[in-house]
């Protein structure tokens, strides 16, 4: 089936092409952050030097600053002998030159002064008498010293654009001077919950047959390991027509709608037409080969992207975290990825799967072993259970026990 | 060197050492957070189920809740059939008992109606005529079901103490209904920058001989990266008694005191000395056998834990990440750190190390090949250029070209 476009509805794609193909073009806006809340933060192009740094030739050591010609040749048995003419202070410009047969007081970090071009080392010298130094090992010119511009010239990219911001890169901004960086904007990702069973977490009492939404919140913290701005669109009931009410609502305030379905057949069909409403170009999937997970809707509406999970709090979350976090990065200009511990183990048993179709299965690890954890969709507790998962690959028709596999960790 | 207590001073320590025995006593208190935003915060017990998890049996399924024995026997060939006497809604109790030769339609996660232990799958069924389906394969007790406490029996531990809250935790947390946790107090580690020489990072023209610092914001994200509360204590002159001051101010509202100090011989003497009259039982180590970071000064004063840190900022974040991270989590209750992402790769080239030290190369990581990133500790850029670091244990006297390496990456 497919509309005037060419576009094919109710097509069920493999996760691979989602993730290459499933390219929804909204990107958030940019804001200037302080460096004191910028960690995780995606600057949004590459920050560069504004001048050298350190700014300043340093001594790298503690010792004496000498012209490194008048060490030439000494050794421990051969002794050189430098007048002492003055020290440098930390922090402060040097009040004294290096003349040649001469040498100063220099503490790690202090400003090489003028006509020095080594430090030797303190270790590597003795006070012969009071105002002269004995040398013992010759250096050569550069050592004991951090040129004016080795950790950065002007203009070197000192961070670059799209990685999220590590606790080193603050570092380096704040020895720049660079006290707010310009970032791309948290993309706001609005988290709906349907079904007519679905009630708040804090509802004390249950009717019968009612659930608390346990989705929503753990979506949320999906969003914001991603690098977005969860906000709650709260729980739509199966009533035709007021989820696309709500979506339409929020639309324009959202970089991202995310739905977790209703979990039968016909609210799965309510979440198709609700989206396929929204906005051009409309459903791009709708159906993942991946278990658990199969019932995903991927949409792009007017840009913004909208991801239809699974009504199974579990495969909602193997589904989020697989193809809906990658979703959240980009929107949010995130072009390089952090990287997510792993480990490698040996599969404790057989799997089974089907060919075509990429299998998630929760393991506990212990002692390099990997085993899985069995249960239902519908159970949380072999996520909660689990220390990480292994991916079936869509070409395999299962794994052997003693197999090496990949577990991807939970942190 | 010994104190009356027989302690030794000026002691250098292996890092295994310092992990395995650097324990200062002090634990953060608990306090009670909400769902939104507890997750990494470290519950300070175990949290259990307050009543059985989904509280009710449920259908996996759409179809039709039946008696499985009404079933047994069935195939295409042979079909069953069974009266359709009502159906499930959503959220609501079954206002219909499964008689023998009955069904009940079913939603998947609806209410299983009295009477009814199994539910077969729409797809293996036909509508015959109105009011009867044909059922074409058997089903066995429990088929289709989601037992009242599978996913959790009261009392049983949904979440454990001691381990950051992950998402799929919120998750179970939510569904249990509980929307408040009591968890771990974060550390409060208060950090103070020392030397002459530095200035803040918002300093815009530096005289000669000026550093703006950078260690401290660095030092904050790895505190938060570690489940901490970073504090600044601010930049500390050199003059003897003023880090003295200083660190007496902060101790009573720290969980921990960092001190970034100062690199010169003299300036970590008396960084020793300030930590020293502290408190007892004091010093515990002043030395770590790695590179970078041997100048590293570990106590405990009145059970809480300081550290002081080399001068340099690269050799301070090495130092604080291998050695520093632990202790944050400890004070914090967290007894089960989240994994730290890293590959397997070769190394490019041929490392010397000493015996008896630790070393922590800087690499680059690039198609399964680490490549290490040079330069004086003085430099943070080998910190920001580099993808992780590899460790070279105490016994190795070096790596060869091509060896396999664990490289724990940067996120």
């Amino acid at each position: 089936m497919a509309d005037a476009a060419g576009r094919e509805f109710f097509t069920t794609r493999t996760v691979a092409d989602a993730l290459a193909g499933f390219r929804p073009r909204r990107r958030t806006g940019t804001e200037t952050v302080s460096l004191a809340v910028a960690l995780r933060r995606v600057p949004a192009g590459p920050v560069t030097a504004p001048h050298p740094l350190p700014g300043f030739a340093r001594s790298t050591v503690d010792g004496y600053a000498v012209r490194a010609a008048d060490t030439y040749g000494v050794s421990e048995g051969l002794p050189g002998y430098l007048s002492l003419t003055g020290a440098v202070l930390m922090g402060a410009a040097p009040d004294v030159t290096v003349a040649p047969g001469s040498a100063v007081t220099m503490p790690t970090g202090g400003v090489i002064p003028p006509g020095a071009d080594a430090v030797v080392m303190v270790e590597y010298t003795a006070e012969a008498m009071p105002g002269t130094i004995e040398v013992v090992r010759p250096v050569a010119p550069g050592e004991g010293i951090v040129r004016a511009d080795e950790d950065a010239r002007p203009g070197d990219v000192i961070v670059p654009g799209g990685r999220p911001l590590r606790p080193a890169d603050l570092g380096m901004l704040a020895a720049a001077g660079v006290t707010s960086v310009t970032v791309c904007r948290k993309p706001v990702v609005t988290i709906f919950s349907t079904g007519d069973e679905v009630v708040p977490p804090g509802t004390a009492g249950l009717k019968p047959g009612q659930v608390r939404d346990a989705t929503a919140s753990a979506l949320a913290a999906l969003v914001a390991d991603a690098g977005g701005e969860p906000a709650f669109g709260g729980i739509v009931s199966d009533d035709p027509g007021e989820l696309e009410k709500a979506l339409r609502a929020a639309l324009p305030d959202s970089d991202m709608l995310v739905i977790s379905a209703g979990s039968s057949v016909g609210a799965r069909d309510e979440t198709a037409n609700a989206v396929a409403c929204l906005g051009p170009p409309g459903i791009w999937c709708h159906g993942l080969a991946i278990k658990p997970g199969k019932p995903t809707l991927l949409a792009e509406c007017d840009g913004v992207p909208v991801i239809g999970l699974p009504g199974n709090p579990r495969s909602a979350l193997v589904v989020f975290r697989l193809v809906g976090m990658p979703v959240v990065r980009r929107v949010g200009g995130c072009t390089a990825p952090p990287p997510e511990p792993s480990a490698r183990a040996r599969l404790s048993r057989d799997l089974a799967s089907a060919s075509g179709r990429l299998d998630i299965v929760q393991v506990k690890v212990n002692a390099g072993v990997a085993e899985p954890v069995f249960g239902l969709s519908a159970l949380l507790s072999v996520l909660t259970e689990a220390d990480g998962y292994i991916v079936i690959p869509e070409e395999a028709t299962g794994l052997d026990a003693g197999s090496e596999v990949n577990v991807t960790l939970y942190g």
